[in-house]
C-alpha cells in the first residue's frame, strides 16, 4: 500500500516533512575508485579505456575499435522497423521546432553616458552525451540530450554507451544519426566520463558532460567538474498528480504507474481534494498493476515510495507543491489555468486531463531531462541554453569612461587594489 | 620575467599548450574533512557551527550571535564615509540597470497540431552569498552576487561571511544593504555552506549556494551539490591583452598589473602583432610596479604566470585566444569590432583603449564574477539566469493526444516501459 495522509489529521505536517526527507536512493560511496579511475585514464588514456571496459563490459574492445565505426551504425539502423524510425523522426522533429524557439538572442545597446554593454552568446564546442546501456537504454533520451545541443549549434555532438557483453540496442544509434550526433563510443562508467573530459588518443576532448548514468558516472561528474562543465546529477524521477473531482481515476492511476515502472526510487504521488477519487485511484492501481506485463518493478515502486494525499482544497494543495518541488506535475482538472500561476517549483507541468506525462516523455516536443529530487528549486529541465554561453561586452569611449572614473576608483581604493585604480586614472590625463 | 613567446619559433605549439596546462594553483585535498564538517554542521546545527566558527576564526560567537543584528548594521554602514556610500550607490544603479535587461521572457504558444508549449520563468525562493572575509573581501562582489539574484526576485538573500578575531570591513555589510541582502551571517568556510544547504536552528536552508571561497569551501560546495545548487567553483583571475600598434604599452601595462595584483595564481598575458609594443610593455610593467604600494603580489604574480606571445597576425591571436577562453579579453585595438565577432571563448570582452578591465570590475554594470581557469569554454558570467528557474508547460487536447498517440506508444514499446503506453491508449477509447 502507498502512503496515505489527510492535511486535516493531527500529525500531517510532521508526516508530510517525513515523506519529503525520505531517501529514494542508496548512496554509494565510490568516489576514491573513481578518482583512481580518473587518473588512470589520464596517465595511460585507450589502453585504459579498453581495458576498464573489458573488466566491467565484458565488452571486447580494443584502443581501435573504442568508436562505433559508421559501418556499424549503418547497419544498426538497418535493423530498426520502419515504424520505429518514423516515430523517432516525429519525436525529433517535434523535440526540434520546439527547442528551436529557445535560441538565445544577443543584446548589445549603449547606455546614456554612452557605454556599450551587452550579452553575447555563443555555442559550446564540443559536448559529450552519456547514454546508460542494458535496462534503461532509451532512443528517446538520446534525442532529448543531442537536439538541444544541435539547435545550440554545437560542432561537436560526442556520445557514450556502454555495451555490456558486446550488446547494444540498435534503436539508440538511429536515434543518434536521427539527432546529428557526430561520434560514437562503446563505453561507459568512469572511465567513460574521463575519456570525455581529458581525452585521450582516440577520444577528442570535450567541454561539457552530459547525461545520467549510475553512482560511479555521477561521482565522475562531479569530480571532473570544472574541467568541464557538467549537467545536474539525475536522481529518481518523480510525478505529482493534482486532481479535483473532475478527474478519472483510470487514467490518473495510469499515470501513476507509468511513473512507478521507471524503478529505481521513482516515485508516484497524488493529492486530491476528493476522498472518493483517492480511493478508486488506489483501487485503480491495483486492477492496473495485475494487467501490466513486467508489473514487479512498478508495484514496488509505488508500495515503497507512491504517497495519497487528501487536502480541504486545491489552495491547500499549492503549498505542498511548492515544496516537493516534484520533476512533473499533472494538473488533473478542468481548469488547470487556475492553479498554474501559483505552481513555482516544478521541472515540467503538464495541463488538463488530456496531458498525460508520457506523451512529453516522447513527442510533446518539451525536453524530459528534467530536474529531480527537489532540485526543481534551484534548477531546470535540459534546453539550448545549457549548450551555449554567455560573454559580457563593455566598451567605454574617453568621455564615459571620465563619468565613472570617479567611482571606481574610489572603490579600488577601499578594496586595497592600487593596481586597479591606476588601470583606470592613468587614461584620464593623456 | 614573463615567458616570452613568438608564434613564429619552432616549438611554439608546444610552449603554448605547455602555458595552458600549466596550473595556477595547488590543490589541496580537503575532502574528508570537509565531510566530516558538514556531517557535524547537519547533525548538531547551531551548536556546530558556532563551535567551530570560533575554532577557525577565533570569532567569539555564540549559536544566539550567529547573525548580525540590525543595529549593528546601522553602525557599519554609519562608518562608511559618504564618497564610499555614493560609490557604492552609484555601481549599485548601474549593475542593477543592466541585469535589468537579462531578465527572462515566458513564452508559451500553441503548434499546428494545437499542443500548448511553452516556458515559464520563476525565481528561486531563497539563495545564500558566500564573502570570503579578510584579504579578498570586496564590497564590489557584494553587490555582483546579490544585485542579479534581487532583479531575478529571490526572496530571501543571506550572507556569509567570515569575521576572524571578530574583524569585518563595514563597507561589505554597507554593499549587502544596499543591495537588498536580507539577513548576514558572520560564518565561514564548510560550515558555513553546511549551515546555508542543510539550515539549522537559526539559519533557515536555502535552495542556492554561490561566491567564491578557499579549498575548503569550494569542496563543500561541490559536497552540497543537488542537495543545493552552486555557481561555479571559482578559480585564479585572469587577462588576456590583444594588442595591436594603436595601443599605448603604458596604458596596457596597467592592465597586466592590475591583474596580477590579484594574487593567488592571477594571470596575465598580452598577444600582440608587434614586438616593439612587447617590448615596451614588459619595461612598462617594470617601471610601474616599482611605483605601487603593495607591489610584491603583482611582481610575483607577473612574473611566474605572466605571458607575452608575439603573433604574425591578428587572424593568428584569435584562435590563441578562444584556445586560452580567457575570464577577461580586453581587445586593445583602434578596431575592436573587427575582432570581436571571432573571439567565441570569453568570460567578458573590453573594447578599444579606453575600456580598463577595472572599470568593469566595479561600475561598468556588467557582472565581474566571470568564468575562470578556461571554463569560458563552457561556462557564463554570473547573471540574472543564475536565480531563476524554468518550467517547462505542456497541454493537449483530446485531437491533439490522438494525433500524438502512435508515435508516443511506438517509442514507450521500444523503450519496454508498458506503463508509458497504456497511459496514453487509456484516454483514447473513452
Amino acid at each position: 500500500m502507498p502512503l496515505r495522509l489527510d492535511s486535516r489529521q493531527a500529525d500531517f505536517d510532521t508526516a508530510f516533512a517525513a515523506l519529503l526527507a525520505s531517501k529514494r536512493e542508496t548512496s554509494v560511496e565510490v568516489g576514491d575508485t573513481v578518482a583512481a579511475i580518473i587518473a588512470d585514464v589520464r596517465a595511460r588514456g585507450d589502453e585504459a579505456v579498453a581495458e576498464l571496459t573489458n573488466k566491467f563490459d565484458k565488452a571486447g574492445v580494443t584502443p581501435e575499435t573504442l568508436a562505433f565505426s559508421e559501418t556499424e551504425i549503418d547497419a544498426a539502423v538497418a535493423r530498426v522497423s520502419p515504424e520505429v524510425m518514423a516515430a523517432l523522426e516525429t519525436a525529433h522533429q517535434r523535440i526540434k521546432a520546439h527547442h528551436e524557439k529557445q535560441k538565445p538572442q544577443d543584446h548589445i545597446y549603449q547606455d546614456a553616458l554612452g557605454v556599450t554593454l551587452g550579452t553575447r552568446w555563443t555555442a559550446i564546442e564540443a559536448v559529450g552525451i552519456y547514454v546508460p546501456g542494458g535496462l534503461a537504454s532509451y532512443p528517446s533520451s538520446v534525442l532529448m540530450n543531442a537536439v538541444p545541443a544541435k539547435v545550440a549549434g554545437v560542432d561537436r555532438i560526442a556520445m557514450v554507451v556502454p555495451t555490456p557483453n558486446g550488446q547494444y540496442a540498435a534503436a539508440i544509434l538511429a536515434a543518434a544519426r536521427i539527432a546529428g550526433v557526430t561520434e560514437i563510443y562503446r563505453i561507459g562508467g568512469a572511465q567513460a566520463v574521463a575519456a570525455l573530459a581529458y581525452g585521450t588518443q582516440s577520444i577528442p576532448r570535450v567541454d561539457k558532460v552530459i547525461g545520467p548514468g549510475n553512482a560511479y558516472v555521477a561521482a565522475a561528474k562531479r569530480q571532473v567538474f570544472g574541467q568541464v562543465g557538467i549537467d545536474m546529477i539525475a536522481g529518481p524521477s518523480e510525478v505529482l498528480v493534482i486532481a479535483d473531482g473532475s478527474a478519472n481515476p483510470a487514467w490518473v492511476a495510469a499515470d501513476l504507474i507509468a511513473q512507478a515502472e521507471h524503478g529505481m526510487g521513482a516515485q508516484s504521488i497524488l493529492v486530491t481534494t476528493e476522498k472518493g477519487l483517492a480511493d478508486a485511484v488506489v483501487a485503480e492501481v491495483d486492477r492496473q498493476l495485475a494487467l501490466l506485463p513486467k508489473q514487479e518493478i512498478a508495484r514496488e515502486g509505488w508500495e515503497e515510495f507512491g504517497a495519497v494525499i487528501t487536502v480541504a482544497s486545491l489552495d491547500e494543495a499549492v503549498p505542498l507543491a511548492n515544496r516537493i518541488a516534484s520533476e512533473h506535475i499533472e494538473l488533473a482538472l478542468d481548469d488547470p489555468q487556475q492553479l498554474l500561476p501559483r505552481i513555482r517549483n516544478a521541472g515540467a507541468i503538464f495541463l488538463g486531463h488530456h496531458t498525460p506525462e508520457a506523451i512529453g516523455d516522447y513527442v510533446g516536443g518539451s525536453n524530459h531531462v528534467l530536474p529531480t529530487a527537489r532540485s526543481a528549486r534551484f534548477a531546470s529541465g535540459l534546453g539550448v541554453l545549457d549548450f551555449v554561453k554567455r560573454t559580457s561586452i563593455l566598451g567605454c569611449d574617453p568621455t564615459s569612461l571620465a563619468a565613472l572614473s570617479q567611482a571606481a576608483i574610489t572603490l579600488a581604493e577601499v578594496e586595497a587594489l592600487d593596481g586597479h585604480g591606476r588601470s583606470i586614472s592613468i587614461r584620464l590625463n593623456r
